[in-house]
């Protein structure tokens, strides 16, 4: 009989510990964003260096915004060495959601000062590039292929929907996704390291909008990652606030639709798998203005108790 | 005989300071950089407003960084209009000198907040703008020709070498001339107000490995303008110190090739009027250590004794 207080006490001190320790695991990724706003300031457009949490082997998620990030990145100590050694050496390869300028210029302008390595896209993505900016009218052709002479730093890996991809010179994976962004393909890319995912999102506009089930899809794709809790974040765009219509969203998402989206998402996953969940917005559009209101509407349509980040210039996030 | 010391009094007091008030001329242009290097910081890449000096009608030379260059100086109280009255309101219209990115992301970039206007460059480097930049698969048609939709926020003008051209929305005249750049026609902009005149170059390689006379045929155009004291500036890029070697230039000036084209100019002006002549050295290539070195080598070899200004993000030139 004098085993129950004892039994009391482990169960009031020790299954609390075990179960915070369980929902404070260990980060798998971390994220450094070179730039995350959604246009106009050249100085802090979509990019986003990612690797896995002990690892310098980086790679960058869009790249609109590289050199001056990096110098951020450098100047806040997220990184030690310096920033040519982050653009040379850290970063590994890049994967660009679609070929629009605010999401591949810091790519091209940097280039004349990167190392070999590959540029992995969709199809169409892969084509503008070769087709539009990397030419000899444009700029030069950095890459393996389009214009001859082709300088081949960069040498140019497109990517299938539904297969998983080793990235060159990393212990990653990839699976990429098409997304309806517009007149454009857009992609998603689901990053894995060993067991653990993290899922990046390129400008996209909602299904309902888009005429497209390509949202949906990739919902059915990640919902047992996230009932398995091996999905660490999902990094999504959020454009404008409610206040813009529909009819000239443009390809991309409100908070309104957004939320929409993740009402999809828990049918399939159930409610409780969403609580806490890292959901990073990205690609805000100044001005100041709609930033703050988009913060303020998904904050009051958060029904799902979604953990929303806001991702900061050069200031390093662990998922 | 009393008169001789009132005349001597007049010739010491009097005219020194007619001289100096001739030396001193008001200015007759404004100058704000909004971006000043020849790469890979995608904040301050090369875009100079310029404007009669009793005018807020601007023109932009080049546009490799808009916004951000417009907040610094806004910052600096350069101008006393938010930011995007500076874009829409004072930037009458975009000079661009050739198509390579680091000229022109700015305006692209900017284009979904800019107001209605022109851009003018000569008929290849619109061309390039026109087929891939302003397109629906790299942005969307912004301007009034190429892909439909074009959505005709911006007309095309297309310069003529030779011809002078009234510059809409302004009281200033332009006149354009190619320069050799590598593989690419680039441009000078001469730009008039009354009858004083400015002259930028867009990038430009000497006349000697470009296998040219661009140059020397747009010294023999300015030459006169020197002699009469009406040129009030040139800007210029020097994108590599002397080391660069000559098969590595790609199309660009170090402070020697700068300066054996000043010799070329002197030569058609003589060195009289060259002295004091203001020389905005542009389109300086980061790294900082090659930055210092071109600016030593610059003053070491200034024989003619040229008034070697270099521009500052932000902050306006009078000239």
């Amino acid at each position: 009989m004098r085993c129950k207080p004892i039994s009391l006490i482990i169960l009031c001190i020790i299954l609390p510990l075990v179960t915070l320790a369980q929902s404070k695991r260990e980060p798998a990724f971390k994220f450094v964003p070179l730039g995350v706003l959604g246009g106009i300031d050249e100085s802090n457009l979509s990019a986003y260096m990612l690797a896995a949490t002990d690892s310098n082997k980086y790679i960058c998620l869009d790249a609109g915004t590289l050199h001056y990030g990096i110098e951020k990145a450098v100047a806040n100590k997220t990184f030690t060495v310096p920033g040519n050694q982050v653009l040379r050496q850290y970063i590994k390869g890049y994967f660009i959601s679609h070929a629009h300028l605010d999401h591949i210029a810091g790519l091209i302008i940097n280039s004349p000062e990167d190392s070999v390595k590959n540029i992995y896209g969709l199809q169409n993505t892969i084509e503008t590039i070769k087709t539009h900016y990397f030419t000899w009218e444009s700029w030069a052709n950095f890459a393996d292929q389009g214009e001859t002479p082709a300088l081949k730093k960069y040498h140019y890996q497109v990517l299938t929907p539904g297969n998983e991809t080793a990235i060159e010179n990393t212990d990653l994976q990839v699976q990429a996704f098409p997304l309806s962004h517009s007149n454009l393909i857009s992609a998603a890319f689901l990053v894995r390291s060993n067991d653990d995912y993290v899922l990046y999102l390129g400008d996209t506009g909602p299904d309902a909008i888009e005429k497209s089930t390509n949202l949906q899809s990739l919902w059915q794709a990640i919902a047992p990652l996230i009932k398995d809790k091996k999905l660490r974040a999902i990094l999504i765009e959020v454009s404008f606030p409610n206040e813009q219509p529909d009819k000239t969203l443009f390809g991309h998402l409100t908070p309104h639709w957004l939320m929409a989206e993740m009402d999809k998402l828990a049918a399939l996953t159930g409610s409780q798998p969403l609580k806490g969940l890292n959901i990073v917005v990205t690609h805000l559009k100044p001005p100041a203005s709609s930033i703050s209101k988009i913060k303020e509407q998904l904050k009051a349509a958060n029904t799902w108790q979604l953990n929303l980040v806001y991702p900061v210039q050069g200031k390093a996030l662990n998922f």
